[in-house]
């Protein structure tokens, strides 16, 4: 049992019992009692304070009506787990792109980032997990190799290989904890003074990174084929961060005659290069998958990144980063000191997990699952949604629907909030201002929900436009 | 010269040797003993006291490394000049990572990053995990919050509290893929035009990642206590990264005089900031742990650092950061969108770890083992090790022998080596040149290597030097 060590002012203008029952709430959300600890008795809590029992009582019962402890029968009180109040709020307010701790407040959540979990196959990843934690392997508790195990490395250069043509040595890979930190490091390797382009739209935790770096950044307008060539010539940058497979949020697969251009223009000055984003190209719903960027490319000039956080789970903090000759040697000579974020128990089960084939067997399941996803939210909008196109059909976990009413976005967005329906703007997307001629569209992602959600979702949403 | 009148309970739960510690930290904190004033002798007050000299001597050790007193040669023991104080917090304790790629090409690799993973808790770790990997804990395979998962961060923040006195709220930690992950991060947070200050000799790859970083690195020299706070203030400096409970490499363990020293000049100017390395605080081999240089800040001065990389296992990429209020609302406001570097289902095992009381009981287990080593190190040092001292031997798992003979410190870093011994030499952690009448000094790290081995090393060591 602890001590509660509290000053009570009994002159001051709260009342005892709100004294203490604030104190003990700071307590508990300060993280000072902890999850399980047992309180005090009322009794023994009233005589230490020199306060009456019914005013201990009182403090005790607003805290189990808010739930910050419990009473368990014939055994006192205990502290309860309790939500980050603090972060809740903050995470209502921002409202934006990340799980967070998943507060479904909406009924119906279009979000392009969540992915489907229920189809995770937990019995194999534990079964893995249990495999690769026998004792007589304790060199797998060992801080291992800064660019990953050679053996993980090597699974992923032939996955690379086989589904996106990369072609690389597992020397070349750099396995990190997320494409976030694989940034900061990237940032390290290319060195100060660099000018990097984005699309525009684009994906805006990348702009908030590279914007966060000692680099100039640039957006670049895109076509219907994707980022302008001319426009990133004139803008002076000599990288260029891109996602020709499916770009965020516009949908746009790059044809070979962009990518070739592309190439073209990174070849065209040394330093240049091209950062490929290939982070959702597993999941293609029509013809066949188109190989990554860095499969064109014969100059070493494309950095290409990837990721097992979406077609395995979020929580899986793996990602990783293919680097191009002269890049390798940089990162060789000056910052191989940084040492791995991703342990080597966790790089070990996701090897297993892919070489025995589970991996294939998950992505063949959820391909499945978003297809059927895919194409029940097309045919839900097309039945149900009037004054709209749709485009960024035919791969990815999102598609777009371009309005031609007369509400603005924000109010679509409003609207369907008000019915528990979450769908996102394209113009958040953007850096700076809007083009001219801007007309609303909508991001709606579907990998969350299922056919029967998707339907209800899109009926209220009509109900909106 | 004082009498020192205390009362000993011998039959107390507490040792005699801290009672008598406690007892003299009073006197000094109360201002009975004052500032210059001699102490009797270990010899007279063990006569006095009718208690062995030893248990004199483990007081004194204590008072002399919390820079209550200080000893003079041929004179004796005085009293400190001790402004501000702060409560010492009951303790346990905790540390960091480092080990490279660790290859033991060696016969006997006296490596300061190498830790011991035979007594890591496999079982108790895997039982854990497969709890974790329920079924109907789909959320722990969703992205989680940016700084971590609330209820790890408030087991750290309970954990921080209780071993190292570090005062904060779970809101100001910051969960992350390993320290050099944190630093990518804070480099970002403190923004930049920045100029850090480092301890001179240092570890080296904090060194080399600040010089990553836009800013500029001063190295700063050491004398006894610590770092110089003169020549601090003169770098022009307004950061300064320093390991105040057991610097790297040379094991001095800065006394109270000289924290509050630092902690002033960082009040000095708007912007200036301590980094906290506690990298391997767990380890203390007499008397109690100091408490952190964070929990003598008053100020939201320090930044405080630390991993469980160290004190588990160095394949758990999992370290921490506390942020002071002001950084934490800049990074609050401008850079939560970087996403955890770290996976829940990890961060749920760590949890659950701490919680149940496994980390304490993993600690107290290797403590024994590092203790047992220590001084078995420590004997066969003095035993077989002709023209060296021994410094830094308080804590941690490393020491240092200063030579005085002929040999260069590389010849005798190559003749071991030519004899299957790996030693290291304090040189290479030196920036810059070294200092004038260098005396060759080798760093002995001994978390790796059984009692077997260390005497073994030591004796081939001994036909080197």
């Amino acid at each position: 049992m602890k001590d509660l060590v509290m000053e009570l002012d009994s002159r001051g203008i709260r009342p005892l019992y709100e004294q203490i029952y604030n104190y003990i709430k700071e307590e508990i959300r300060s993280g000072k009692l902890l999850y399980q600890e047992k309180l005090p008795s009322t009794r023994s809590l009233a005589e230490y304070l020199q306060v009456s029992r019914s005013t201990v009582d009182l403090a005790y019962e607003q805290l189990l009506s808010e739930g910050y402890i419990e009473s368990r029968p014939y055994k006192g009180f205990f502290v309860c787990q309790v939500e980050e109040l603090y972060d809740l709020k903050d995470a209502m307010e921002r409202g934006e792109e990340r799980t967070e701790d998943g507060q479904a407040r909406f009924q119906y959540d279009f979000s392009p980032n969540i992915v489907e979990l229920s189809s995770f196959p937990f019995g194999t990843w534990k079964k893995i997990t249990k495999e690769t934690l026998t004792d007589d392997r304790k060199e797998m508790f060992a801080l291992g190799h800064p660019q990953g195990d050679i053996q993980l490395r090597r699974t992923i250069c032939h996955y690379l290989h086989t589904s996106r043509g990369v072609n690389c040595l597992p020397e070349q890979i750099i396995v990190g904890a997320g494409n976030d930190y694989l940034l900061l490091l990237l940032e390290k390797i290319l060195g100060r003074h660099r000018s990097v382009a984005l699309e525009n739209p684009t994906y805006k935790r990348a702009y908030q990174i590279f914007d966060s770096f000692a680099y100039q950044v640039r957006t670049i307008p895109m076509d219907r084929n994707g980022i302008s060539v001319d426009a990133l010539e004139r803008s002076g940058a000599d990288l260029a961060y891109v996602m020709p497979s499916h770009q965020f949020p516009t949908g746009i697969v790059m044809p070979i005659g962009r990518r070739l251009e592309l190439l073209r223009w990174a070849a065209g000055q040394e330093g240049r290069y091209l950062i490929e984003d290939d982070y959702d190209s597993e999941f293609r719903y029509r013809g066949k998958p188109i190989p990554s960027l860095q499969a064109s490319d014969r100059m070493g000039k494309v950095i290409y990144i990837g990721t097992f956080s979406k077609a395995i789970a979020p929580a899986i903090r793996i990602s990783y980063m293919v680097l191009p000759g002269e890049l390798l040697e940089c990162y060789r000579q000056n910052y191989r000191f940084f040492s791995s974020t991703v342990s080597r128990i966790d790089q070990s089960i996701l090897d297993v997990f892919i070489r025995e084939g589970a991996f294939e067997r998950h992505l063949n399941k959820m391909r499945k699952i978003y297809k059927s996803r895919h194409d029940c939210l097309l045919s839900a909008c097309k039945r149900y949604l009037k004054n709209i196109t749709i485009s960024g059909e035919n791969a990815g976990l999102h598609l777009l629907l371009h309005y031609r009413g007369k509400r603005a976005e924000e109010e679509l967005i409003r609207l369907a909030s008000e019915r528990g329906v979450r769908v996102y703007g394209v113009s958040e997307t953007y850096i700076g201002r809007l083009p001219e001629n801007w007309q609303p569209t909508l991001i709606l992602g579907y990998a969350g929900l299922d056919e029967k959600d998707i339907e209800s979702g899109v009926r209220i949403l009509s109900d909106c436009i």
